[in-house]
């Protein structure tokens, strides 16, 4: 079995720096087009077998270190109730989202299993593909990146009625907030009990909030999902997208590992994050249009920055883009593998 | 004549500390929407007496310590002979985008009289219904942010298409940086020839830069401006909004002011920029969604924090949200000025 993966976040020795992609089951790749046209984006998320699919897609055509979960963080919502549709170029809509108490008090926390047994049947099915041949990364959206999505009914530019809540009615935006984690937990734990080897934490939009408002109304909540999840042994992976600012207060979160976008410089946030922490990152995924011999000094510049670190995961700072040829990802493969072998 | 913002910019003892706001004339005002409403957005750039109504506006409603000239920073664009057209619930949109040498050979560097004029005609109305009351701040966009509209053709989320020219194309990319680049700084000298106090340069989109992008792509451009201008005499603010791990770099950019985003921790910001830079920011503008007595306590910490820089002037961290209630603008205003009052 390729180890380097969960060994990086636990700080130990690699044979190369392992590699996976943000999104690295997706859009960029033709075989996935193929998966995709057969069913909506949900019913893929929905049909283990369809998922499990497309979760192996990357593993086999680039030759990631790791595998992560084909889902969405929003599926969790489903489950608590909200209706959810994804619309073609608009994205995530949910349209009854929350405003009120009694919106608040409708919000069910599920049985994971009886509401989203497909992603356990998904992780089931794919520890059985993969036959350890790398892990498998499970994964949720953290409970303020949720909030946004409950609150604005979709994507958002200003997240205006989230902040509105959270600062005019912020017992509201806490028993939201409450009802969203413990289902988080419940998720979390299903999805390591289902097999899933690590868990990452995708805080997508924690860095629309001022340092004062991510430690009040963002950080507390992603504290307890760490602290619930830590006995369940997996590496914990914590993304807080665009978070530079944010570094300080992340850092106590409970995560082994620290993901980073691409704004930041590796060696600063290495500074901040300290010796117990391991970090993932950064490559900005637009860089993959570099020719490739600046694409491959880039990448040799994070890899060297990241040595100073407890363990690091080479990763892009974003999301893979639709844009990109699927050769230019095999070539990021390829390149942290070979300048990095030990 | 109410110098305190001039003064703050030059780091001078000042009576309180001056405050303006990012898009103080603008949407949020009922007063804004009955120009509006008669003109179309870039007829309100074009027509000075308009323009300067709307520029005056939020000196008389709110009572802030300097105007900002009303425009747009695409009007450069239009003048450089790119068609612009901003379209309702879409914004800005160019519908023959740089993608070329071809392209980047029709843009014109024009004299900003003959294509601007009324952006000075604007400033010599404002000058004289001031009245010296407070300043007036003029304002261009950055090089990079306006390169982003050109090829993209409007607003974007990546900026794909900028970033593919400047990794694939770069000597096509600096041809039309510096074409950009001429064009502001005599658009920059013109308006502090017709009454400028101050000048702003908004690098909006200097946040979606990778620290080492940001040094080859952008800041060159910044610099050349500031250099140009300096000899004018009139303090220079420069705002790389959602930049917080530029500072390092912006900060010899050559400006006498810092603008921050809401992101930023104030303290960490001054420690970067030091004792010859004045800083700006920096409020969420949501956060002007807060009940008043906490609001008041976020200005207080803003204000505690400013007090080590060189010069202080308050601002938000970004532009005025449109569904923001004028009286909490005016409510910021009034903290700003009794909290700090010496």
């Amino acid at each position: 079995m390729n180890t380097n993966f969960i060994k990086a976040c636990k700080g130990e020795e690699v044979s190369h720096t392992p590699i996976w992609i943000m999104r690295q089951a997706g859009r960029y790749l033709p075989d996935y087009h193929k998966v995709r046209g057969k069913v909506t984006f949900l019913e893929l998320c929905k049909t283990p077998e369809l998922a499990a699919e497309v979760t192996l897609q990357p593993v086999d055509i680039l030759g990631v270190d790791a595998a992560i979960l084909f889902s969405d963080i929003l599926v969790v919502l489903d489950a608590m109730g909200m209706p959810l549709e994804f619309r073609e170029k608009q994205g995530p809509v949910l349209p009854a989202p929350i405003r009120s108490k009694a919106d608040v008090d409708k919000l069910i926390v599920p049985d994971p299993i009886e509401k989203l047994g497909y992603v356990m049947d998904t992780i089931y099915l794919l520890r059985r593909e993969l036959a350890d041949k790398v892990p498998l990364i499970g994964f949720c959206g953290a409970p303020f990146t949720l909030a946004t999505y409950m609150v604005e009914g979709g994507s958002s530019k200003n997240f205006f009625q989230t902040k509105k809540m959270m600062y005019s009615e912020p017992e509201l935006y806490g028993a939201m907030l409450d009802k969203v984690t413990e289902c988080t937990i419940s998720y979390l734990q299903a999805q390591v009990e289902a097999g899933a080897q690590a868990l990452q934490v995708f805080d997508s939009w924690a860095g629309a909030l001022a340092p004062c408002d991510f430690a009040e109304f963002a950080l507390p909540y992603v504290k307890k999902i760490m602290t619930a999840l830590k006995p369940a042994g997996v590496p914990l992976i914590y993304f807080a997208n665009n978070g530079s600012t944010l570094m300080n207060l992340s850092k106590t979160c409970g995560a082994d590992v620290q993901g980073l976008d691409w704004r930041v410089n590796l060696t600063d946030a290495i500074k901040v994050f300290g010796p117990d922490i391991s970090i993932q990152g950064n490559l900005d995924p637009c860089a993959l249009l570099l020719p490739e011999d600046k694409l491959e000094k880039r990448i040799a510049g994070i890899l060297e920055e990241g040595k100073a670190a407890r363990g690091h995961i080479f990763n892009l700072g974003h999301g893979i883009l639709p844009e990109t040829p699927p050769e230019k990802a095999k070539f990021v493969v390829d390149t942290v593998h070979r300048l990095s072998a030990r």
